[in-house]
């Protein structure tokens, strides 16, 4: 670990280049110290929830709350919105883990599946039509698949029963959440916000909110301290049920109130700029191509791209220029390579990166 | 803010004093930006599960796993490790909450409950035979009593069939837990670790992960992400299930190695001396007596103190002097002080705090 390699790996990637100040900031002001039922806590909480409502626009009728992790909502979701049934679309390993966790809380769970870089198409045959939560993964970290907001407002109309929950955890704040046609979001903020890993946000509407009561009222557990009812009667005093990652929850104020300033419109530019670099790198290329053929489905955040021959060469080359991109998923691993575009990373690196791309047969 | 007291509260409390340059060091390696699942991760569970393990004795048949908090872990063990019937030792608010998350779990839960400051006596008639799991708070945070590892010795006794349950929250790793005794324990780390919240450790042994199969074959939901079985396929390979707060697993590792390194016989004794440099106090002072009458129940890791006359003055004036212990806890907040005595807490801060407390009529 002696030269710092840019970190290009769409898990945890870069920090998002104010966090280290705002963590100096923090340290002075002792913000590891203090007690989550102070003021000065619940000062934190709102600064952080109200930055975070302004730059995905959330509306009124939705609630913001603070989990361990985007996984910890996967469970959160089948304890508190799940009596029986749930539909999953499934595209790629975070999804098919997502329908996994449901079917270990006890849900009857029913998915539809596409080939590796697609996305199965949703219609009024994929699932019952009692299904209780229809899951959407809005960008499959596993294969750079990005899942257009029309397709989960057809869905929408499909099963109008169903409360739509969208995983955006490798999207947010990029993402432009459709709140007319989504119920339930979540994110970790170890991707495109820069942050350590060790904090999930999970927004519900008054819909979960009116749906989990009627579970309790049925007589099932929603389980206990983050059960939506113990989340929402912490939240509307600005804390959380238990001691939560304090300085997580600064650190993500602070970074969102720094790409509020910036501007959610430079954000996305700057995005959708250096994506389109990559995929024409991934054009031009005589053994790259994306992963995700088609072109409305190809991830703005997490480009993967097949490597023909293996992707060692490529991973051990870009890590001479000190560049790491990230390895295939799973059984992808020597295959793929994945790239994390995210706001921390600046348009000079994705241009330098896809340079020394070009330069690798 | 401007000056920075000294925080005595035994919530999240003063980091350790060598947490700050860990931090430096950890931003130098990009410990926020490594994968979870790299090299360099497996590497730092490791060192921070083995000095966990040398710094509280722990026998090879436990299994040391992280999680978000310890309240989550009251929710694991109701999901892992109770099919039906739970006992609870309660003494105060979070041995309380403990048996209340295990209702919201829908478990049959048995409590019996003492007098404020004190301990109920577990005797052969307390619970139902048939109890999976007595739990037990080793240091009630609200109220300052210490369980006495014999009451532990005994109920084990007693309900020789139940899994023996021990929350260490707020005086690990000064407590001395006798593994013969309790077959899993808990705590976070921003207490005696002095760490930022957003970490919990649960350490379970075979009995529990033997258990947590047999609910599991009879046809029961161990949830999901965090089931026993999960976290030990992970925990094998040094690994997590989800991205974990891989920063506080690092400085904990770190913080314990500093706790090795400066010897535990060294931290318990000035934890003694500086325990009873503030129960002198309390004995001496004409307003203040300590919560916990009994002087084997008193704990050493944190001094709750009834104030005559209120706690306002008290608080008042140690604020002017720059030290912030907490206030009493929920319906005591304006009667009792507490005062965390944990290892960052040096005996020459103790000692100004009971000269400063003497000065107060």
């Amino acid at each position: 670990m002696k030269n710092r390699p840019f970190i290009l790996v769409p898990g945890p990637s870069a920090l998002y280049f104010t966090v280290e100040d705002h963590l100096k900031e923090a340290l002075a002001l002792q913000v590891p110290s203090i007690s989550h039922r102070s003021e000065f806590y619940t000062e934190i909480h709102r600064e952080t929830v109200s930055n975070i409502r302004k730059l995905l626009n959330i509306p009124s009728d939705f609630h913001v709350f603070f989990t361990g992790s985007a996984t910890e909502v996967w469970e959160r979701i089948a304890q508190n919105l799940i009596i029986a049934k749930s539909g999953h679309v499934v595209n790629g390993a975070f999804s098919k883990k997502n329908f996994e966790a449901a079917k270990a809380m006890g849900v009857d769970a029913h998915k539809i599946e596409a080939v590796e870089g697609d996305l199965p198409n949703v219609t009024a045959e994929s699932f019952p039509k009692d299904i209780e939560v229809l899951n959407f993964t809005h960008n499959e970290t596993s294969t750079g698949v990005m899942t257009p907001m029309d397709n989960i407002r057809e869905a929408r109309n499909l099963y109008p029963d169903a409360i739509i929950s969208l995983d955006v955890v490798s999207s947010a704040p990029y993402v432009d959440i459709d709140f007319e046609a989504v119920d339930t979001a979540y994110f970790s903020v170890q991707k495109c916000f820069g942050l350590p890993a060790g904090l999930g946000v999970w927004i519900v509407n008054d819909r979960c909110v009116q749906k989990a009561k009627e579970k309790s009222q049925a007589g099932h557990s929603l389980g206990s301290y983050h059960s939506i009812p113990s989340l929402l009667k912490m939240a509307v005093k600005d804390q959380t049920p238990e001691t939560p990652n304090v300085l997580g929850v600064y650190l993500l104020g602070k970074v969102a109130g720094d790409m509020l300033n910036k501007g959610l419109d430079v954000l996305r530019r700057e995005t959708i700029y250096k994506s389109t670099v990559l995929y024409e790198t991934l054009k031009k290329h005589p053994s790259l191509s994306p992963l995700a053929e088609k072109e409305e489905l190809q991830s703005k955040t997490v480009v993967v791209a097949k490597c023909e021959g293996g992707s060692e060469r490529f991973l051990k080359a870009l890590a001479e220029k000190g560049l790491q991109p990230g390895s295939g998923y799973g059984g992808a691993k020597n295959t793929q390579i994945r790239i994390a575009n995210f706001p921390t990373h600046s348009k000079e690196l994705i241009e330098m990166l896809s340079d020394e791309l070009m330069k690798i047969d």
